[in-house]
């Protein structure tokens, strides 16, 4: 995240300088990257400790560019009764080797000014603790300064990152999908709708703002098969909203998607290397940039040792493929009794999709060809039978169950026609069969659920711990 | 946009195995930058031109990842009649350099499949014609397969990698900042607003999803904010909304929006600085990256020659600085009449705007420090007078008017404790006072526009053109 700053370099033209010079500013991280001494450096940040011994001051500062803090040492007489834990700090001073085993370097503190006092009294975090995500997950507006959800949101970020470079690495042309659409016959779940905040106008004009009805996108799927007709390859990283009122640990009102779209594509097996190089080279590169925020989670945070060496061996092997049908053959050998009886043609349930990623040695499984009637109306029939399918794919992951879903589109008119009659839809997609008719090519795509792919990959138990902010918790809406 | 995919070594690889070997699958682009002439070779994309000649048939094909086409030249015994402008093909054969001085390369086709037919009599694009952006607004889930509309599409893409390089290069932590927020106080417009749409049981119960009423964001500021005060550097880039029923050029009812907040920033200068390298880096960015399709807008959409030149004298010169108070002064003294008289105390018009900006010279303009009631609570008091003013910061540029809008905030509790009292605002703001009392730090921030933005380096007129979807011309939502 905190790429080639070139802070040193920085430090070392600065420090052939004349004294007067002002002070290099550098952040935690840099200081503590940095491989030599330097006399006048300018670090600021937030206080995590102070040890006041009676030869000497130790504080810690942390600026959230790093989970570690730099140790700051100073003479007794710097401190004052507003250098507390949580007050904002400069200090400057000279950055030199540290004598201490557990770190490179530590700053020799000659003036420390306290930027912003901190009541500590009042503030929630205290110096030491670790507390309980679900403690700090009550404070949305300061938890940020805690140490694992710092560490959360730089590799929140660092996914992020990741996410659009593995698609523009591959050629892929990046498009805003609609957040306000009128589309609204997915059926992916229950819809929000909007409204303009005058209501009364609203329904004394009896319109509506965008003249039809208009809701909050629950996938930007259709829109990106617009523009796989022209670009080939596209995708999408974006917000997506269900109305489900849920308090479950699975579920947001508002969470992250990822979804691509790709023509010419005759084949599942296209669609799931993209899932599978998309899943591998994200979780690789987030590995690789913040080692010690993932290693927070891995030994502090997952609800077992296990997530460490699990992630491991996802990165390491191919992902296993089985059919739906084999899929409910395995459900229905089970020794395990389900909540759900598993029967062909019904869905798989959270408990199978558990079921089924243990059984095969706990790793990702990709589930292929599922009931035609079971699935939405773009999807590619297999004209198959007696038991029908559609050429869909899910994935499933250990900890989580279904994190990606995925699927050939049906690009030949005939087929689509007639199912979009059968559900009475061919009205509102008049504009989805168009494209059918001008240049059709056989194309398929996926989406993958943000905050469910962090959650997988850090072992987070709860989906509103993977968020910036914890505002569906129904009581905290910021 | 499509970076180093090696196509040429794995083309190289290729052409030494045996014939009988599959045929390696280019990109147009790829094949257009082929520096040797390749055996097998398949392109896939769809046909922009058909020209039969008696001897030769020659096509052009596109698949949106240049503007440039590849021409095809083939056998006329390879024509046939789904063979038409629109429809998707795939082409086999020999990659050779062209005899032509126009392209490097040509394809020499051993066999051409129609993938996809196209009804032309009824395709709303026709061959080789240069069709207005009105025209092509009617069609959005057409016009992508239109020149204009491909282009801007991948300088948009291109662009928002730029932004989100720029900002991760420099240190800043990306954060997603919530789409869905209870946070309605700000006075930037108006709101839309989020219910179920079950809104039978909504009324029915009396109550809220969220508990409270929750409307679309118009900004992600306040909670940066809250992240700056952990990560120091951080920056978000995603959607935002006002209600405003404009059928203008100049507003969206969905646009994007890239906002950064910096702590320990006790100068506008340094919010400036910032905003001053984001245009011009991210310009230099696109203009490297898509110069034929940057070249296509110049010199074919904008409603000036002179975009071209100008955005060369934006990316040379340091942008301009005047403050509010001369501001005025220049409109006061200016010989052209202004449908709103400007006076101290009033907000600039974007007539205002764009006077200021020809006055200066046709370059961007900062103008700073406005004045203390035109502007939020948030902003930070300059404690000056008798003309009280906040420490605020517009970016103006040519052909837009208004681009960024940035300021200090307030970071003082007591200052910010009774302009919320003034306001009544107390108890709603009451956790953004908190912030205020645990490690408070000087900080500041701004946003911009991103369709503005790509509006003013292409010198597009309609903001409805740089969209992928223009649905919100109340006709047209997908």
């Amino acid at each position: 995240m905190l790429g080639a700053w070139g802070g040193w370099q920085v430090l070392r033209r600065c420090s052939s300088l004349p004294q007067a010079q002002r002070a290099v500013r550098l952040r935690v991280r840099e200081a503590l990257g940095a491989r030599e001494p330097a006399d006048e450096v300018k670090v600021q940040g937030w206080v995590r400790s102070v040890r006041s011994q009676k030869e000497v001051l130790f504080l810690h500062i942390n600026d959230g560019s790093s989970l570690e803090n730099l140790q700051v040492v100073a003479d007794p007489s710097l401190e004052n009764r507003d250098l507390t834990f949580g007050s904002a700090v400069e200090v400057q001073g000279k950055l030199v080797k540290s004598p201490h085993r557990m770190q490179n370097v530590e700053l020799k503190a000659k003036t420390i000014r306290v930027v912003g006092p901190c009541d500590t009294w009042l503030f929630p975090l205290k110096t030491k603790e670790r507390h309980p995500l679900e403690y700090v997950r009550q404070f949305p507006h300061l938890r940020c300064r805690n140490n694992a959800l710092g560490s959360l949101l730089r590799i929140r970020s660092e996914a992020t990152a990741a996410i659009h470079s593995f698609f523009q690495d591959n050629g892929y042309v990046h498009i805003h999908t609609p957040i306000i659409t009128s589309n609204d016959c997915e059926g992916a779940g229950e819809l929000f709708r909007i409204e303009t905040s005058n209501e009364a106008r609203e329904s004394a004009e009896k319109t509506h703002f965008f003249s039809v009805p208009a809701f909050l996108t629950v996938s930007g799927q259709l829109h990106l098969e617009v523009m796989a007709g022209a670009f080939t390859h596209v995708f999408t990283f974006g917000p997506t909203f269900r109305a489900e009122n849920s308090q479950s640990r699975r579920h947001l009102a508002e969470f992250y998607m990822v979804e691509a779209e790709l023509s010419f594509t005759e084949s599942l097996q296209d669609i799931m290397q993209v899932m599978e190089d998309l899943f591998k080279t994200t979780a690789s590169t987030v590995l690789s940039k913040c080692p010690r925020d993932v290693e927070l989670f891995h030994k502090y945070i997952a609800p077992t040792q296990k997530t460490k060496d699990r992630l491991e061996q996802m990165l390491k092997n191919k992902f296993v493929t089985i059919s739906y049908n084999e899929a409910v053959e395995i459900l229905k050998q089970a020794s395990q009794t389900f909540t759900f009886k598993p029967e062909w043609g019904c869905d798989l349930q959270t408990e199978h999709e558990k079921y089924l990623v243990k059984h095969c040695g706990e790793v990702p499984v990709f589930v292929i060809n599922y009931p035609y009637d079971l699935k939405p109306f773009y999807m590619r029939d297999n004209e198959d039978g007696p038991q029908h399918t559609v050429a869909a794919v899910d994935l499933l992951v250990p900890g989580i169950g279904e994190l990606c879903g995925g699927s050939l589109r049906e690009e030949r008119l005939p087929f689509l026609e007639s199912r979009l009659q059968r559900l009475g839809l061919t009205d509102a997609y008049q504009w989805y069969l168009d494209l059918r008719k001008f240049g059709s090519v056989p194309h398929g795509g996926f989406g993958m659920g943000f905050e469910r792919y962090l959650q997988c990959i850090l072992g987070v138990d709860n989906i509103k711990d993977v968020i910036p902010f914890p505002r569906f918790s129904h009581s905290c809406l910021l």
